[in-house]
């Protein structure tokens, strides 16, 4: 089904009927990999991810040959309140920069064979700035969720769901710290590369938002007084990929926080999506922590726009054509240790 | 040049007559890197890789267009003393799995477009026992040097060099040790997955080949007492990478200990070299840190024949291919923060 989600009620429903791994696939594709050519556990991650990946795709020697990324831009109201380093109409010039090709995403999608699909929400009408009200009504938050939702490619076998938008570490930041609590400025990172006063005045921004928002109800509720836009296609376009049992990787600081909101609601929300990095925004490692995730890379990246988990796109690859494409011990009459 | 090296000084003097980047392009390639559409240092770590290779390669805006992959392997005497959980016949039965595309590193090298040749150097004459006396006479450790040396394509724009060799972290150990000094057990690792008295034997084994031939001159003494040919002919291939500005991705402990024989005669002698990967061989951390080198992924491999160091192609794919085509903020029209 593509579903159009008028309410948050509807949604939540869609989450608690997500699908679960088939378990028979993933016991062959373990199975499997205790007899191929190299010592056991020799190729240490690969070996989890070819078989967690197995296990969504309900083959015990899958491909992986249609990734999806997914980059989704929204405007912040927030942003007025100078919270970043670079003004508000950045995010629209990346949204051309995306479509004509000019990003590192697209650079990372042609390395890696994924395709591209750019979508801006309503950029013209930023959401409302969370220090004087909520970001969204629950009919815009739901419209952003349904537009994730419907982004999702069914023939896919691999998602990967980004985004732009001027602002939204600061919203990410507001998410993490009503979620699970603790001081703003430990949720709040130097996004695009803010500094000095510049990031106190981020730091308020956030506590003020989180004052205002906390108490607004679970994890749907606070993606919609805090998220934005971009924010909520991520949750709703994880969601979709679920519900086609399509392996998500998540991307970094923001991603995350969009996904966090679903995993707050359903606990086992994520079970699809693994961390595709560590980005180097401040509380990204502690985000990840509370996920439950073990970045796949940790190099430093910083930039959104999917690319820490378009470059983990290279690593699944190659776990999956070992997995699948290696030889036994017996096909290929190697003595086993 | 495609030399064959009759001694060790030939080879030494390669080695001192080594060529460094180009100063100009690697400028040009920060300077480009700076008016890239991204915030100053959001892609981490593959900006450095991209300015890295653009240095080596001569060129403000490099392609990697054709990465080989090599991969040695050879016989050591002391696996005839039990240190391994495989029998040496595995040697030359892996060698035909990499010739029919059954291993691991054939289908690490399909998913990222590199070509893959394998080296079966003399396996029906293991190298000699260390405990005993050296494993290689000169004459035989030059000419797995040299044939290193030849195997690579001087038409290569990145080179990987990996081995296959039952015993070979046996004796990657003892050059560590006979290097760099310590307990010879820190840095005796667990190799295909050996435990309590195979390892205890393992560590008695290393030990003996570092109190016999630790002495025995400079690195390439050492690698010749307690090497093997398939170490030797990585230490040609990866000085004869830089003889050609070649860079080269290092992969886990075995290489890494070839690698650390040119470092200690020539100092800089791997500048042209990344460490691809942290390998779960225990000592590997620790080698890394003697070499200053920071490696690109983290993934708990320990499979050897290149996996760990073919897999972070794949990085440096996509850091060229961003430094390469992205816009810059005025090609773009995007505002600069």
């Amino acid at each position: 089904m593509t579903a159009a989600f008028a309410t948050f009620d509807e949604f939540r429903t869609a989450l608690k009927d997500a699908p679960q791994p088939d378990a028979a696939a993933m016991a062959d594709a373990q199975a499997r990999n205790g007899q191929l050519t190299k010592p056991p556990g020799a190729l240490g991650r690969l070996e989890d991810l070819a078989i967690w990946y197995a296990g969504w795709r309900g083959v015990a020697e899958p491909a992986l040959i249609a990734p999806q990324v997914v980059v989704f831009a929204g405007n912040h109201g927030v942003a007025a309140q100078g919270v970043s380093s670079f003004p508000a109409e950045v995010t629209e010039q990346m949204v051309m920069n995306f479509q004509h090709g000019g990003a590192a995403i697209n650079q990372l999608c042609k390395t890696f064979g994924a395709r591209l699909d750019v979508h801006a929400l309503s950029l013209d009408q930023p959401t409302g700035d969370f220090t004087k009200g909520p970001a969204m009504t629950d009919v815009a938050c739901a419209a952003a969720i349904s537009a994730g939702w419907a982004s999702v490619d069914p023939e896919a076998d691999l998602l990967v769901a980004g985004e732009m938008g001027i602002g939204n570490t600061t919203s990410a930041a507001a998410i993490c710290a009503a979620l699970f609590g603790g001081d703003a400025t430990g949720w709040t990172g130097r996004g695009t590369g803010v500094e000095g006063p510049t990031f106190e005045n981020k730091c308020r921004v956030v506590a003020e938002g989180v004052a205002r928002h906390a108490a607004a109800g679970d994890g749907l509720d606070i993606l919609r007084c805090l998220g934005g836009r971009e924010l909520a296609a991520m949750a709703g376009a994880i969601a979709r990929a679920r519900d086609l049992r399509i392996p998500v990787i998540l991307d970094g600081f923001i991603c995350c926080a969009a996904a966090a909101c679903l995993q707050s609601v359903e606990p086992g929300a994520l079970d699809h999506a693994v961390a595709g990095h560590q980005s180097a925004e401040g509380a990204h490692p502690r985000l990840l922590e509370k996920l439950g995730k073990d970045p796949i890379l940790s190099l430093g990246l910083r930039l959104g726009e999917a690319s820490g988990a378009a470059l983990a796109i290279g690593v699944l690859q190659a776990a999956i054509a070992c997995h699948s494409g290696m030889s036994t011990f017996s096909e290929a009459g190697v003595t086993d240790g």
